[in-house]
């Protein structure tokens, strides 16, 4: 793992394992930065920072690592969170949309919850993940949103592991090539 | 669903599914209650609350859904957040303890992370999770930590369905029978 860029004053706490989950693979476990205070308060701040900017209606995060920064930015920024979940996780009535999408091994489902008061039209979304490897997952959302009359007003993750994919407009703390 | 107690000024935020997620178990959405920034706003302040009358090193909460809680509380309070995930998510090599639990159908298995300073020992650890039913998951989880050396100083839900246990000693913001 090659760190291109570092955004963190704490800059030693990603762990990663060869041959996890499987033989080849060198597994990211960002574990270490919730675990410590410091850490987390730091993402916690640069992530604010950031997302101020603009305006924003909710925080949006997929299960189940995106729920970890998702419900801590939506309660810093005094929004509500959107937790996204896997497909048969939210009774079938609450569902406001699906997302399809394709893994690394497979295809997966990912769905939406209706919101408390009105729909998704004309809100303004932030969505947020632990690690941005080829970006199925985020755009499956946001392609999900938009369809919906949402506006996505911003990306941004932990990692982005930038040799998988060429995307610009992306916020991350850490940028890193796997080699 | 009798409501017994509700600490929230919000009170109708929680969604009910019949036969969901099999025929005859009615199940509760707290999903309404992130998505909405008053709700999750006040769930954050009388769970802070709550937790300050003691010393914490820690916030402990379940995968998925413990999640949710668990960073927002952590950051609140300016304490770690353990992710207790479900096996197989964390690398081997940091895998500091292994809880086995019973659930409705079947057994399973939860494991939570090395620290990134040091061990669970003499530290103080306060769980959280959203629904508290049998208590069999936040059971395990406790045993888990003070076979670490750890003390669970605390355990705090979102619902507590008071006929499935006998539990005295439980924070809980909103308490029910399913009746």
């Amino acid at each position: 793992m090659k760190i291109l860029k570092n955004r963190m004053k704490n800059k030693l706490n990603i762990r990663t394992e060869k041959d996890f989950p499987k033989k080849g693979i060198e597994f990211i476990d960002i574990t270490p930065l919730f675990l410590q205070k410091e850490t987390l308060k730091e993402m916690q701040d640069l992530f604010k920072k950031e997302i101020k900017k603009q305006e924003v209606d909710y925080i949006v995060g997929p299960e189940a690592r995106g729920f970890l920064l998702g419900s801590m930015l939506a309660t810093a920024l005094g929004v509500g969170f959107i937790p996204v979940r896997k497909k048969g996780k939210l009774p079938p009535t609450t569902v406001a949309a699906t997302a399809n999408y394709t893994k690394e091994y497979g295809d997966d489902v990912l769905e939406l919850p209706k919101l408390v008061k009105g729909s998704y039209k004309n809100k303004k979304f932030y969505l947020v993940d632990d690690i941005y490897a080829t970006g199925n997952t985020m755009t499956a959302i946001k392609n999900c949103i938009e369809e919906q009359g949402g506006k996505v007003v911003g990306e941004g993750v932990i990692i982005n592991i930038q040799e998988l994919n060429e995307k610009k407009d992306l916020f991350s703390l850490i940028d890193i090539n796997e080699e």
